[in-house]
């Protein structure tokens, strides 16, 4: 059985909330957003004017008595995710949740318990880089083998600015969280340890942060990764990766589009945030959610995956404090999660 | 008054065809395929596979007599398009038709006549590259005007190979056709003349094709055009132009994507094919005019713009025939389309 | 028999001249300025004091007098070189004559004879663009055929601004001069015919100036060649040529070197000037003629080359005035210059 | 007092011997091979042919009795450079010393001894990237501080393949050593500590190299760099470093060079070997050096440069031995390099 138009209920309609309404109404095919939960009402009525036909409710558990939503967004801060999944999750709907799964891996761990409950995946985390075009492309390349074995992978992350309220834990838990998924999954392999080495600091960074730091991670097929994570270089934004193989090197990441000579330079206009950056990722990610929630299944980054990532976030944090490598300790995939091939 | 899902009728299911259907229904976000009219009934069999619940019709006229359709998109071979625009524009559809308008200037100037009767326009042209984001860049920023003056606009269009069905006026008449098209649109400009000069001849060429070509252009602000038109490439597809500014340069249609370091070389794959090429125009093209029907406007290249190419392509087959140059005489812009800024 | 250290005589002290004596100073091997001969004796003085143990003279015959050159290298503006080349030729020695060889087909046609009646080759012409690293790699690349046959041509040559001094013949013979010597020496053949449409014109030229110019050129084994010529660029210096073959493209003269980001834009230097652009091509070439001339032999752009460049250049006068195609017309190849592979 | 034309001794007339032979004869302003000094007689003649009237000499003691030198270039293995620069020195001769000034810090130490025993800086060791046009742009950059202070550098040395007489040890002693010079002569700043990682091991290498490695240092001003090094990446050679700075990026040793679209990609030649990739600099640093011999001076990597090289790269090799970062201790800077500004 398929939904012929999925009507999907957003949880949360602040700066991301909004924006996924406004992707789901104009640029997603089959379908449309039937109910925006928020309890802030002005918020609320904003969001749904994004969403013709679009009713708003304060607290999901009212939309899900109302039967008016096949699927569930979530986009509110991290710290709710666990309220608004467990009664979606007992309702049965596909859900996808913006990172992280859930602050911390015991929360997570909680969250799997519910899902694994109702007997088959609902859960696709919002890991949007495993739908970038260059990543895929890149992946795939790694799989084919057609350079050799991955022996490294070199990554660098930049922001512009970060505001201050951006917490040093933040280089980890919001920033370095999106290499925790992508890692893994470009490499076909697990994180065995984790290391935080500090640069230089930037004077121009909010004076509680200290940073850019160098993030050194071991996989467990020998893979060696570092990725610069600088959230203060001011010219733009700028996610890019090197793999290096045994008989080649690929790159993505790089800049692109028009080409301009003036002012005695060729230039090249760099991404001035995610939003450019990934714009396509977010759309292809809420497209194939979209598309595999109305054929009933879930193919994107899951529950376990999110989980996977909270334990190396902890586990990034007490590196970044102590200076040393700290080990990546997962329990054994879940069967529940094996049989689905997460 | 604003339709929530635009019900679309596609007219012709060949590759074009279906490809649009393809995208209809998984891409184009407010938009169902209702209808697919094609009077090969296995075509149109597996066209409408594509698209569930779309109903297949043989004429166009039995489509418009069942009442299923909000819209239209053509997509037969341009020498058919004057027989099913004809009803469409009586009904009173917004049409998105694929380029050419229709085979010469005159039944071009009759669709024209039969747009006009209706009272507003109601038909788009599918000339994509005007949805292409780097021409929409380029063009923004000559019209910006930050590098003074635009002088000169340098083009390449090159495809890897032609069918031995491809002849020698379709270089004109198929290929140069959305140079015709977009010149003018970037420039704010008319073609004043056209001019066909021979390059030596590609011996890889199909045995009754002369090229490449170069197409010299001057348009009525005095910018001179130079566009290699070349279809026998091999190496892949690329359309790439250089705008020559007072102040500076641009360049659109460079290579991008993953680079790779292999075999003694640094690399990035070209594009094979128009369709990777200008797979976001289309999408992007698709969905403006779904989002304009839906609104009850159109806002893409109209009619007139479609007549004005004709005129052209007249021109440039009779300059690539004879040698020499040839004007480009075209009627004042009817009022009609004046007014609607076209 | 071979000279261990090669005197050279620097005819002409301006900046071209002055450019040259640091050259052969600091740069090149198993050469010294012995000689500088320079009218006016400021400019003579300041020159020699470039080139320790250089001595001045105001006359070139005065420095073949005295016997204290081994060769001679004419750096004087065009108009003086026959006056220069004739008691050099009479003398024996090789020559580096700075480009054009004359300044017309007549003139250059008597050097032509004074040269053959020595009985050996003496002169090299100065077009330093065969010395170029890119250039010779294109050249290279053309003949070794693996893309298949040569098809087109298409150049840009791009200078920020020009003095007020420039002349709108000098577009032709100071400017494309470059592109008539090293077009049929990169296509192995000879130009047939040279067309010269204007672009618009560009605002910030000299009010004298009509430019940019597209220089369209056919050569006789069917190579079409299309070239902007643009003095007023502002941005900065650029010569750049893309060659279309069957089965591929190749492209030189693209921006190069260290990699910025900075200020929102992916940057890289582009030249200011032909100094920069083309260094390594003009050390190369008086690298090349001095060990060329301390062997006995000439290996660079010839006498002969220049005789059919100064015919192209009068063609191409006559084409930018009248608008229309003009014919390249040479005699056959002197005996004297096929004998020497000219 | 100046030197007109230098008198040069080459010292060892292996690949890099000859090699220098050749430069000097062909390639170098104001100076001549005079002597080649190598015990193997085949090979002194040999590479003696390359220089037009250089004579032979078993010992560099002969050749410094002959009288027939003004400067020695030093090129056979490390491990002999002290029985070669002992005698030089003591004889007052300018050096150019091919890296690594001795094997070890102890060595080094002896030679720095003899150096300052003569009362003035004689020697330049061959560490030929700061000569390189884009090392020195970036380091010109770097001290200009226009993007802010230097926060990292992040480098690749990548190696087409070794020999199987590559050791282990080598990836620091022979390959490292490199960056071991510029990365201080870079930022302005000296090693405070080496680490080295392991990557997943490339199979293609010599089975008794374990590699690639990622070097990781910190600079007494708190700039973290970390290099892959890496001798069996098979496609080519490749040396890249990226700098961050407070507000910008640069990026040099990108591939260059003419552009070629052919089999459906748009290629650039990577180099082969470190010839091609540091030509420019080994004829700059031959150069430079000369020039400053034949004015009695000297301005490249002085003795005590060769000196710190030696002590990073002992502690390199433990730091790769154990695994663990390693302290880089150096003594003060003798007053007699601090006087000459080195």
């Amino acid at each position: 059985m398929s939904i012929s138009e999925l009507r999907v209920g957003v949880v949360g309609a602040g700066m991301i909330g909004a924006d996924h309404i406004a992707r789901l109404t104009s640029t997603t095919a089959g379908a449309v957003v039937s109910a925006v939960i928020e309890p802030d009402e002005a918020r609320a009525a904003a969001a749904a004017a994004l969403a013709p036909g679009a009713l708003t409710y304060q607290r999901v558990e009212d939309a899900l008595a109302a039967g008016t939503m096949d699927a569930v967004l979530v986009a509110t801060p991290g710290q709710f995710h666990e309220l608004v999944l467990l009664p979606v999750l007992e309702a049965g709907l596909p859900i996808l949740c913006e990172k992280p799964l859930a602050p911390d891996p015991e929360t997570s761990w909680q969250i799997l318990q519910a899902e694994r409950k109702g007997g088959r995946q609902l859960i696709q985390v919002g890991f949007m880089r495993r739908f970038d075009p260059e990543y895929r492309q890149l992946r795939q390349f790694i799989a084919e083998g057609s350079a050799g074995d991955l022996l490294m992978l070199r990554g660098v992350h930049r922001n512009a600015t970060v505001p201050d309220s951006y917490t040093q834990d933040m280089l980890i838990n919001d920033s370095v969280v999106h290499e925790f998924d992508v890692i893994p999954w470009l490499a076909g392999a697990t994180i065995r340890s984790v290391e935080v080495r500090y640069a230089r600091r930037n004077e121009l960074s909010p004076a509680h942060l200290r940073e850019p730091i160098l993030v050194v991670m071991e996989l467990d097929n020998g893979v060696l990764v570092d990725v610069e994570m600088n959230v203060s270089v001011q010219f733009g934004y700028q996610v890019a990766t090197e793999a290096v193989f045994q008989r080649g090197v690929a790159r993505i990441g790089q800049p692109q589009g028009m080409q301009l000579w003036q002012q005695g330079r060729f230039q090249l206009e760099e991404n001035a945030s995610f939003k450019s950056r990934f714009r396509a990722a977010f759309d292809i990610e809420v497209q194939s959610w979209a598309d595999a929630a109305r054929r009933g299944t879930v193919d994107g980054p899951s529950a376990w995956d999110g989980y996977k990532v909270a334990v190396a976030c902890a586990a990034g944090v007490e590196a970044m404090k102590s200076g040393r490598p700290v080990e990546v300790n997962l329990p054994e995939t879940p069967s529940f999660y094996v049989a689905a091939g997460a």
